[in-house]
Parts: C-alpha cells; structure tokens; sequence
C-alpha cells in the first residue's frame, strides 16, 4: 500500500495549491491532507470557513480523487451542519464517491502551563462514531489528531478491523516536542496497526504554530518515515501484512481480560 | 516521595544480597525490587523456585521491610499457591505488614522472529486483579512486567485512583531495545501518573537476558531517571502533586467518551 502524505501549508488560499501537491504522489494509493487544511487553526478561522458536505470544498476533493484515481482522505476541514461546526475528514474514492466521514470526536482542550492553550469545544460539536472503511489494500481506521490520546478510541478502531490508522493532525510547539512520536508509536504497538500522522507545514508567523513532523509507524512501533517541519509531499510504502504476522509474534490484542478492566 | 529504586542481579542467592541494597536506598519511602529476583528467569526456574505467600522470601521481605522502615514493592518471586504457580509481587508496609498482592495477570507468551521466545503460560497461572494499593503519599498502581502493554489495565488502575504505576519487570534484549521507554511513557501520558520500571541488572551470561534500563517517567511522559543495564541502587524524589496538575492542563482522564468506546 502506498501512502502519499501531504505535510502542504493550510489556510484560506490552500485549495489553489492541493493539485500541486497530490501531482507529486499522484501513483500512492491513499493521499492524506493535513488537518483544518482550508482555515486559520482559531475559533474564528473555523466559523469563517466552514462548509457543509456537498459545499465547495467538498466537491473539490471528490473532483480531485477522481481526477487522480486515488482514495483521498481530506484532511479535515470545519464542517457546518445547521448551526452546529465539527472538524469533519471526509474520504473520497478513486471514484470520487464519499466512502467515510469522520468528525473529531475529543475537542481539543488543552491549558498548558507556560505553552499551549486551545479551546476547540468554544466553537465545535463533536462528533460520536468510530470511524472504519474499506479499501481494497485493507480497512482503515480514521480520526483527527486529539483523537489519537485516547488509547481506547483506537483499540475501538481495532476491533473494528483496522490495519491502519490515519490521523490528519495538527499538534503544536509544546505537544508535538512532548508527545507526537510518542503517541502515533504508543497506538501502534497498543493496537500492532500502522499509524500516520499527517500535519500542516509549520508557519511561525501563525497564531497557531503547526509542529508538522509527519510520521508513520509500524505495528512493531518503528518509525518508518518522519518528515521535519517543511512542506513535503511524499510517497512512504507499507506492507499491511506486517500486521498479521506482529500480531502472530506478540499477541496483545488476543491476550487482553477484558473482565479484569471494568 | 522517595522512590528507591534497586536494578539487582537476580537468581537463587539475591535474598542474600538485597540487605545491602535497601541499606543504600534506606531513607526512601518505597523501595522496589525487580522481577523474579529469587528465582532464573525460567520455567524450570520458576517451579524450583516457587514459595507460598508465609513462605521463607515472604517472611525475608516483611522484615527488612520492618528493619529499614519502608515501603517494600518486593519485585516479584513465583508463587505457589497450591498446585497453581503465579508471578506475585507483594508489598509489605513499614510494620512489616503485607498491604498489597499483585498477581501478574497478562502471562508473557511471545514468540518474535529472530527474536525472543517465551511462554510463562507453560507454567504461571494469571491473576484476576487490578491492584491499587494506598499510602500516605498517595495511591499507588502496581502490575507486573507484560501487564503495562495492556492500555486498559492502566487505565483500570488510574480509575481506582492511582497515581503512580510501579513495575516489577524484566524486559529482555528484544522487546526492551523495541518497547521499554516507549511503554513506560505511553502509559504515564495515558493515564497522567507516574510510571516506575525496575528491571533486573542485565546478566549476559543467563538464558533470558535482562534490558535493565530501569525508569521513572513524569505523567508528562518526561524521563526523570533512567539506568544503564548494570547494578545500581538510587533514590529518585517525585513531586506526586504534578499528576493533577497535568490532569488540569491536557484533561484527557475526563474527557473520555466511554459510550463510543463500546
């Protein structure tokens, strides 16, 4: 399975520059954006750019999936529904078809001491799935960045088949030093799925400094790709059956008592 | 609170030699022994080895428990209990008391490629606990070895009220170089405790050859301590207060969404 991952800048002007950069990887089989690729990472970006499903954006990632002939998972953008926003990925088919949508589930709510605050749930609504869909390379498993801090939302993934988990993503300057690599490693070797993580080019000048540092690891939890914070698109190949075989050499997931953990 | 922690060769004469290693660490609120200290790290060993709770090692760690006035995590020994065997830790206050039993409950069965191999199943039963015990300092978790691959058995103690997350274990040449750091940091920045691995000294020459490496991580995931593979008896101070101040600033502890976990 060939991942083409797109660490690209985000913002208003991002749609005029995504063709660019899925032409780089245009022979992967599942293109990734980063997360909230159409918008400023703000309260305010969110409710001046959010679209519904059907809107502009939308149909630009299904024309371009189509276009390419790859499965799209489009980052994630603010998604309007009603009167409500979520932060919303939807997957395109080489088809251009929706195949799945995935809204944030964990806002981000963070008050660092001396670092980082946020406060997503100030303008979101989450959304309530666990996420799965069917490729024809194997079932992959979907959410977005905070998401990922939740070691019982993945094995949810898991259980539901996934050989993979795909998270557009966008930690920060104090998260993504402290616990970037630690949790895509931490849900791989928890769960023997691939991660990716897939994030922003990293722009001092915004209000929201995106760590970038895009990254895949293997079921062992080895790293097999990480970029540096620079706009980068490139293809990383995997092999989904590793999965199996981890699985076969240190069977966790098979071990676990679940009566012992209520 | 004071941990101290003793990474110790293991094997049949250990008992001999803990005296000298507590007396290094004596002022410390909880000492920590590694797993199977008294016994080789085997399945032959472990039914050689094996002594009921009351027994002679029992009786050893209640009174120098007693003797230095401290907290004793009494790493683990192979306990028999009638016919079955188990891999105990128990824990005895500074009376003397027994305060606390931890049955590991996630037998090590692992069978790498080109790696290692074992099977505690051959001949350990598991336990049937989480085991959360309290004192002054605070409520402390304590599991065994393979049970922190588990993220739900951590999860389970930190619901009980755990703060820190002590671990007799012995991760080997394999799956230490792969796994050691990175569990004992996913499970802190999981749970927002405290972890605690204390291994046996590495022992080139033995069958099962131990990774050391004994550590002390922040609930931040930061490393406060970590050892080289040889002997070596420390105290590490930790500031207990920390846990509910990081569970302030990134609140995931609350803000899981256990009805989409199902």
């Amino acid at each position: 399975m060939k991942l083409g991952l797109i660490q690209m800048p985000t913002g208003p002007d991002a749609l005029s520059k995504i063709r660019e950069y899925i032409e780089k990887v245009s022979s992967a089989d599942i293109v990734i954006l980063p997360e909230i690729f159409n918008a400023p990472y703000s309260n305010e970006g969110f409710r001046q750019y959010a679209e519904p499903a059907g809107g502009k954006t939308y149909n630009f990632l299904s024309a371009v999936a189509k276009e390419f002939g790859v499965y799209l998972v489009g980052g994630s953008i603010p998604e309007r529904d009603g009167e409500k926003i979520y932060n919303t990925a939807f997957v395109f088919s080489p088809e251009g078809k929706e195949v799945a949508r995935h809204r944030k589930a964990h806002l981000f709510d963070i008050d660092v001491i001396g670092g980082q605050k946020f406060r997503e749930s100030d303008t979101l609504t989450p959304g309530d799935e666990v996420t799965v869909f069917d490729t024809p390379f194997g079932k992959v498993g979907l959410c977005i960045c905070f998401d990922i801090r939740f070691a019982e939302f993945s094995l949810a993934m898991a259980k539901k088949g996934a050989d993979i988990i795909i998270v557009p993503a966008a930690f920060n300057m104090t998260t993504g030093p402290l616990h970037w690599e630690l949790l895509f490693r931490a849900r791989a070797v928890d769960n023997q799925v691939f991660t990716v993580g897939v994030a922003p080019a990293r722009d001092e000048s915004a209000d929201y400094i995106s760590y970038g540092n895009s990254i895949v690891v293997s079921p062992m939890g080895q790293i097999i790709e990480r970029f540096d914070e620079k706009a980068q698109a490139k293809i990383v190949e995997i092999e989904l059956s590793q999965v199996e075989s981890v699985r076969t050499q240190i069977p966790t997931l098979s071990a676990r008592r679940e009566a012992l953990y209520k």
